[in-house]
């Protein structure tokens, strides 16, 4: 297998994006990420796109065609990858796999959602699809109840407080007010998290990360000739993947998620380094309670202990792990396929030095972490800079 | 890159399965090909699930996570690919990849569509997801309509008939008969399909694939250790795939379905084979129009050249080229994401000598066709015998 290099990132701004379509969001993405890597449209070998719940969105399936045929990239293969908000995350996986065989060189992933064409509750149905429909979303549960079951047993085991996960929201509010492609470019603070609508008790409506329209798009090729592209490459150090049971009620905890646990331990041993080696991480915080507890699943803290170490600052931009520097889902915006592309897009231009007023200084390793149902799949990758 | 084979087949029964959803469908056909593979599902190392709208047919996306649930596929990668019909064949192609890049080597390709637990006003207009919502469908045309007009336009330039459309329902429920996992085991006539009640000019009701349930699954490995699990691995000698416009309108010619002409080329490239060689082809007959187009952009036959070659029995089991032997989408039935693996299924029981009544004497060399869409991704794949 051969090596895998980034050689382009491009995003649009994530929002409420009323006068674009799936076709306008990923035109923005793709058209800035085929720029960044300084190739046209006719170098693509190969298109892999994230969406999760287009069908229901916008009756609009067969969505890599119609990013293909929207990019002009003419008559090369194109796939939909589909694995609820890890569609992102999962559709970079197979862009690796592809560059590493060695099957296709130059391979673009890409990946967005048109989420605000429907009513909420539209889209609350839609975003259930991601768990089990007979056992879990007919007996009348959503997203928000499950996160606060995990929340609530989190809390009942380690103390984790009301006010830690409001932290995880007041610090990537922050982090989004210094990204021009977020959606929320507005600080927040605890008390107004904390006096936030309950939304599933006990997390509020600031304690969830919103609907939103966007697209995110990066272009891979081998590492040997991506210099040729890019002049700072940045190399996919491991790609990494697990599952685990579609229901909340069947998993061994509801304090950890086992297949956030399994695939981080395999891109640790794939690219040969440690929690402590990562400068800049981008988690999945769909809810505040799922950054506490991918901080812990990712082997950043001891069980029980992330919720503190938010709450005193220790994962805020150049602290002691900058975390979500985008702004996160709660903050950046959360178009559930377009997020795990637009993770991997952020930690690009960290590595490259080219995150602005939210740079990490001297980042060298940086690492993305995608969820998708209540942690069914979770995706994780690690990268360097190639120089 | 490492040659593949398919070293395990499985299918449920096609057809209306009112007491199956997508779990239990899935698990009929997975579990038969675990066990014809003989391995146990902790050899599994990844699954692909093709499945094209779940969504709008169940409310379930994430469908491969909770197939690898379903079958016991503990914390494996599991991704679903959707790609409109297309999605079980270009889901085959990115199992094919994966194993072929040393990433895994025991990958489960499943497919599944669960279509009869909506209305078939609903059934339709999920169906138009695979066209562009903005351009095609919202105009009021559906997928029969789309075809039609590559019909007509067919019988302007080629003289094709209604005649020539029919035979090709009636070879496919012909060889329906013979299969006991096909939704249709009824033989019709010429003058029935020509009497059945009009869908879209000149497209009847027995010139179209029906709705369906049903679900298939392959197992593959490397072909250097797949002997290991299957006396009579097959091969797979050609994985390709290629896209067009989303939109027929903007398609260079609506009597060629361009994509499938780019695909089978490289097939039959990487194959080293030509269209003289393949012995048994299974083609995507959603509509009577598109087995008689495949099969000329296929290269059997010469462009306005298969419709009468239809018509004079060529296609028919054990005749000049034997085509859709399962029965075809038409005979036995288009579960949507079902489809594309159903294909494989088929032609490497044909390639076994396992097909029984409905086997091709001699059959050493397979194809199978899949389209999504009026022809936006065309996925073909060529197999052989291993030993």
């Amino acid at each position: 297998m051969r090596d895998v290099a980034i050689i382009g990132a491009g995003l649009c701004k994530f929002g409420e994006r009323w006068n674009s379509g799936l076709k306008e969001l990923m035109a923005e993405a793709g058209i800035m990420a085929l720029e960044d890597a300084h190739i046209s449209s006719h170098d693509v070998e190969m298109l892999y796109g994230g969406t999760m719940a287009s069908g229901r969105f916008s009756g609009q399936e067969h969505v890599a065609a119609l990013m293909a045929d929207q990019l002009g990239f003419k008559n090369i293969p194109a796939v939909r990858i589909e694995n609820a908000c890890a569609s992102g995350g999962s559709a970079l996986r197979q862009g690796y796999i592809s560059v590493a065989s060695g099957i296709h060189d130059i391979v673009v992933v890409g990946g967005v959602e048109k989420m605000t064409d429907v009513t909420s509750s539209e889209a609350t149905t839609a975003l259930g699809g991601a768990g089990d429909q007979e056992w879990e979303l007919f007996q009348g549960i959503t997203f928000p109840g499950l996160y606060a079951l995990m929340a609530r047993r989190h809390m009942h085991d380690y103390g984790t407080t009301e006010e830690m996960l409001a932290a995880v929201a007041v610090k990537n509010h922050e982090n989004a007010t210094k990204n021009r492609f977020a959606q929320f470019r507005k600080s927040i603070t605890i008390d107004e998290v904390l006096r936030s609508k309950k939304v599933a008790d006990p997390l509020k409506l600031l304690d969830c990360s919103p609907i939103s329209d966007g697209a995110a798009a990066v272009v891979l090729a081998p590492l040997d000739i991506a210099k040729k592209y890019n002049d700072t490459p940045i190399k996919v150090m491991a790609s990494t993947q697990a599952t685990d049971t579609l229901r909340l009620a069947e998993r061994d905890s509801l304090t950890e998620v086992k297949a956030t646990r399994i695939a981080a331990q395999k891109a640790y041993e794939h690219a040969k380094v440690s929690a402590k080696d990562i400068d800049v991480v981008e988690v999945h915080d769909c809810f505040t309670i799922a950054e506490i507890m991918a901080m812990e699943d990712l082997g950043f803290y001891p069980k029980g202990k992330a919720g503190k170490a938010v709450l005193e600052g220790e994962t805020a931009l150049n602290s002691k792990i900058s975390v979500n520097t985008s702004g996160g889902l709660k903050g950046c915006g959360h178009p559930v396929g377009a997020t795990g592309v637009k993770q991997a897009v952020e930690v690009v231009w960290q590595l490259r030095g080219d995150a602005k007023e939210r740079q990490v200084d001297g980042a060298e390793v940086g690492m993305t972490h995608n969820v998708g149902g209540s942690g069914s799949t979770a995706v994780v990758h690690i990268y360097k800079r190639a120089d």
